[in-house]
Formats: structure tokens, C-alpha cells, sequence
């Protein structure tokens, strides 16, 4: 990445052998896309560039870049929300890139949140069996979850992201510019997963956020570099070690989100956002910990008083405890009576924690009613 | 394999690292079956069986053996035919999958031909980022094709496996007997790819179907063995060092190829065979490789005799010329007025030879007219 750190450039590198690729955090600063992207490209002619109604604008502007750096753009939106993540809208998206005689040399480019590059990342991974794909994230959650890993797919009426792939992106560009018109409510939900890096792995990041709480909630372009460049770099460590959850080390990034899939699923998708319920989930699961003498009250408090700051939720609403218990059962495929918990031993450490009695989860859920 | 090599049986093994596995060839011997898959999906209780309308009895005889190995078994039927490969058959299959509530460890096992291998083996590896497949081919062609390389896909009705993946199966069975029923014509089809290895890779394997080829015209069970497991040794010494088609090593594997895609595409598919078009597609080359004084006319004369002893086509139709240039031009996305073609350099060998002029493919066309 040594042609572009010169201005204000955070770059992470993702080694995953043959597709190692990087990740480029820049603020409000366009003009080295091109390069970036043909750097990574060298033979490709077309990029194909997806959005959805909300970032068409944001599309607009990196045609104009890619164009300068020698592509063919053509650009392809999607009704902006979860049901854009579907077979029929892949099958569009397969229909256009048919009608474009795009070859395996093609780049699919997606600008948006989850969806979009959900959505055209499945697309990229299987139209003539994989095209390589570049991914502008215009949320905090993609910017600091989706951006690495690789997961990409659609949802099935059964279930989400039941079709889908690992398909590791060609390079990733990340500009803390589009978080200035982000909702207030989508942008602090993404800050529940930053946080979550901050108890898995990184203490000191932790004691950075708490730190820096109000240049977060101001958008502080310094602070959002550093924000999302540690982020991602903390999730490419674990990603890199198990790069198809194989190992079941890549679990420990689950912390939060067994209870998290709980709420929402109970609570019916779209009543919380991800980032609400993983907050929340975050607390049960450190004071499930604490209940079973992982740690003290004070890992908790602080979490809480991070998140409250962050005006994100730290308990769930009255829902029926035997339904939540029921959703994480079928959620966590586990043992009669018995579940599996990522929790935390401190502040920048978690365990996975295998046979946790029904019987404590419960009462954990009845202490926050 | 040492646990079942006992008995008549030929075991390859792909070695591709951890995607790493074995095909068997047996000649009517379904007892092992059971013990084979089970040792290779160690975690998987529910086998889901993929079939088509030809091959719903043999699927049932799988079911009832991977039952007695402890597997719950469902099975589902496409209808027979390439009409098969398309989106809405996937879709069908990733609803019955919802409905069974597949997990990870769901094995999914195609029993069938070449679109059947396709498909299944394309929902395998969509379905929750990719599932253990286990083929079990019933024709020569996908016994000695598609069963090597982890090729999987659907059509677009744009063009031929445009949506599609690799994806390495977890293991492969191939029993001779089911040959025994295959329709005449499209068994010697199959024998094009075979008589296509010999050329490319090996003399003494092309020998020996010169001197069998009365055994293997009548289906002789050990004959049938030893070119199957042959022609999948030799292809998967070329897969090994090129999994993904990047290296360009795996282009030799379209000797005759580039002339039968377009008597195929010319013609209308359905027209010929994909065999019978590799096969005139074969000579076709090796003519041109005498014309760019590559090889003798003896090279080209034992291939003809072979193909002829195999009732293949050893020239096109009468197809128009002009017709043929231009699709094998869009085939291979050639510079102007060159061509990119897979030359024998003798029996054994072949090179890739870049820029072989228009009229000089022509002037083959017009020989054989």
C-alpha cells in the first residue's frame, strides 16, 4: 500500500495467501480510488457497479473515478433494504451482467451497506464461477463487520443468508465521509460491533473508546479512521486463522449475538436493529459470566456505561423468556439442557464456554425483565 | 483406501490439499458404498439424494445403503435433460433443504449424469456457504469429467454454466454396472474425452485403448475400470496443479474443444453430442497441427482410426464456415484475426499455441468439407 499512505491513509492488509487483499480508510478523499482499484484489477475492462436507492449518488461518483482510470462502468440499484436480498434480485443482477457480455474478467463493484455487498458479493462469487469484487462500504456495520471476512449470500423465506459463499474481495475502500449523512440510529447501532472488538480481543482499544466516546458520537473524522481500521484489523487476525469457520475459532466473534439472534427473531426482524440487539445480547452474556464467576460486576459496568453513551440498549424488551430460550436452542443446535457461550474473562478476552445451563440463562433473563 | 482396496477396486486420490479426496471405481459393488461415504462425512446425519428421472432407481439402492451407514435419507428427482440446470431447479432443491432444516453437516449426493452432478453440486455449494457433496455418476462422461475438478454450475439462458462455483466434493463413487444400461450413443460419446486424455497426456494410455478397444466397446467390466480410473488419474494430475483455472495449466484439458464448442453452439445444442463434437473437434485440430507442421498425418491418422473403432464423427457437418469462425472468435476472445488453440505435438503431448491466423483454421474447415 506504499503508493497511496501518504495522505491520511490507513491501510490494512488481509493475508489469506492467494487472496490476501486490503483495505483502504480514508476520509472524504475520492480522487485515489482508481488507482487503488486498477492496481488490484489489472485485466479487468468492465466494472459493474451495484448500489442501492439510498447510494446511486455515491455510485455516480466512483464511476466517474473508475472511468478516469481506464473502465467501462455500468451501474445496476437495488431497492434499498433487507428484501433486496433475495434469488430474484440476483437473478437481475445476473440477467445485466449476461446482457454486458461481462467475462471472468469483469469487477463487480458494491456501494452500500449489508445488502449490497451481501447481494453482489454472491453474485460476484458465482457468475462464471467467481469475478473479482471490490467492496465501498456506506455504513459503519459493513465498513467494520462485512467489509472482512468474505461472507456473501442471500436470505431464503426459511432463514437468512441460507445461499450464499465465501468470497474473498479483491480490495475494500472505506471513507468515513459517507458516515456524515449515515442515520442516527443505523450509525450508533454500528458502534455495538466496534465495542465488541474492544471485549474479544483488545483492551486497550476498549479504554480508546471510552476515552474518545464524544469524538465518536461527533463523527470525528481522525477518530472514525482509527475506529474502523482497528476494527478491522482485530476481525482480519481471526478470519485469517480460520478463514471458512472451520476451527471454530472465528465463534468468538459471535459475543453478544446468541442472545442477540434471540431478540430479533422473537421480536420479529426490524424491531431492533442488528447493532441494538448485539448490545444488548453483549450484557446478558457478561452477566451470564459473571454468574458463573468468569468475571467481576465491573467488566460489566463498564460495557454498559460504553454502550449507554453510545444511547444503544443494554437489556431486552418484555419478551417471553421461554420463547428466547427456545429461539437460542434452535439457534445453537445444542445438547438437552445445556447451551454454548462466547463470554468474557475480562475486558479484551472472551472464552468459549460449552455446557451453560438453561437454567442460569434464564435467570439472567429474568433479573433484567 | 487401504480399507476397501481389497476387492476390485481402483481408488484415485485428488490431492488438493484439504479439499483433498478420493474416487473410487468398482464394478457392481454397492455393499462398501456405506462404510466409504461414512468415513468421509464423519458429522453429517442427514444425506440428501439428488436424482433424475433416469436415475431415481439407482438413487433408491444408494439410500438404502447410506441408511444401513446410519444416514437419514431424503431424496429428490429433476426432470432428466440439460433443461435442468437452470435457477428455478436450484431453487426447488434449496426449499426442500429449508424444509428438511439442513445444517452444515447435511451431505448432499448427486446420483446422475452431468446435469445432475451440476446442479446438486451447485446447491451444495450455495447452501449455508457450502455443504459436503458426494457424487455417485452414472454416465461415462461425468464418470471421467465432471467427477475431477469440483466444477459446478447452472445456465443462464445466455450461455452454459454461467452461474456456477468450485466446489471439491468430499468423495466419489463410481460403479461400472451402472454403464451397462447407458444408450449406445451416448455411452461412445463418452469415450471422446477418454481417447482425448490419451492424446493429450499419455501415449501408453492411448496404446492401450487401441489395443481394447473391442473390451471397451463391449463394456468388459475390468476395461472399464481401468479407463476410468485412468482417465480420472490423469485429470486430476492436471486439476492438482491448477484447481481454480488460473495458472492456464488446465487449458490443455480443452484439446478439440474450442472447434467443438462451435459446432455445438452452430449446429443448435442437442445437434450432437458433446462427445461426438470433441471428437471431430479433436481431428480438427490435429489437422491444423499438421498444417503448422506440429505433427505428422500419422498423428492425426491413429486419433481418426480410434475415433472411427468408437463410431465417433471425425469431421463437422456441413455447417457454414463463416458461422464456425465467428463463434469460436467469441469462444476465445482472441485478438484480431488470431486464434489460441490446444495442438497435439505428438500422441502424449499437446502445447497452446497463441496465434493461429483465421485462414489457416478455415483452410481445415474447408478440407473436410
Amino acid at each position: 500500500m506504499s503508493e497511496y499512505d501518504g495522505k491520511n491513509m490507513n491501510a490494512i492488509h488481509v493475508n489469506l495467501g492467494p487472496r490476501s487483499y486490503d483495505i483502504a480508510v480514508v476520509s472524504n478523499e475520492i480522487e485515489p480510488l482508481g488507482a487503488f482499484v486498477r492496481a488490484r484489477t489489472a485485466r479487468s475492462q468492465l466494472a459493474f457497479i451495484v448500489a442501492d436507492s439510498n447510494t446511486v449518488g455515491h455510485a455516480v461518483d466512483v464511476a466517474d473515478r473508475l472511468r478516469q482510470a481506464g473502465f467501462k462502468c455500468e451501474t445496476a440499484a437495488v431497492p434499498a433494504g433487507e428484501e433486496s436480498k433475495c434469488l430474484a434480485q440476483a437473478e437481475r443482477l445476473y440477467d445485466r451482467l449476461a446482457e454486458l457480455n461481462a467475462d471472468r474478467q469483469t469487477l463487480v463493484v458494491a456501494v452500500g451497506g449489508g445488502v449490497v455487498g451481501d447481494l453482489a458479493g454472491f453474485v460476484a462469487a458465482t457468475w462464471n464461477r467467481g469475478l473479482p469484487l471490490f467492496m465501498i462500504p456506506t455504513t459503519l456495520l459493513a465498513m467494520v463487520d462485512s467489509s472482512v471476512g468474505g461472507k456473501v449470500g442471500i436470505n431464503h423465506p426459511k432463514g437468512k443468508n441460507l445461499i450464499g459463499a465465501f468470497h474473498q474481495p479483491a480490495g475494500v475502500w472505506i471513507d468515513t465521509q459517507y458516515l456524515t449523512t449515515l442515520p442516527d440510529r443505523e450509525y450508533l447501532s454500528g458502534l455495538a460491533e466496534v465495542v465488541k472488538y474492544g471485549v474479544i480481543l483488545d483492551t486497550e482499544f476498549f479504554g480508546w473508546l471510552e476515552a474518545n466516546a464524544d469524538a465518536v458520537l461527533n463523527r470525528d473524522p481522525f477518530a472514525l479512521q482509527h475506529l474502523i481500521a482497528q476494527s478491522c484489523r482485530l476481525k482480519a487476525r481471526i478470519v485469517e486463522q480460520d478463514e471458512r469457520e472451520e476451527s471454530g475459532l472465528r465463534m468468538v466473534l459471535n459475543y453478544g449475538h446468541t442472545f442477540a439472534h434471540a431478540f430479533e427473531a422473537v421480536s420479529g426482524y426490524g424491531t431492533w436493529l442488528h447493532g441494538e440487539a448485539v448490545a444488548a445480547g453483549m450484557i446478558c452474556a457478561s452477566r451470564l459470566a459473571e454468574r458463573l464467576n468468569l468475571v467481576s460486576a465491573e467488566v460489566t459496568q463498564r460495557q454498559v456505561r460504553l454502550l449507554e453513551k453510545f444511547r444503544l440498549p443494554t437489556a431486552p424488551n418484555e419478551w417471553p423468556i421461554e420463547d428466547l430460550i427456545l429461539s437460542m436452542r434452535r439457534d445453537k443446535k445444542a445438547l438437552a439442557g445445556t447451551m454454548r457461550f462466547v463470554l468474557p474473562k475480562r475486558i479484551g478476552e472472551v472464552a468459549v464456554v460449552d455446557d451453560v445451563a438453561d437454567s442460569a440463562v434464564k435467570e439472567i433473563l429474568k433479573l433484567l425483565e
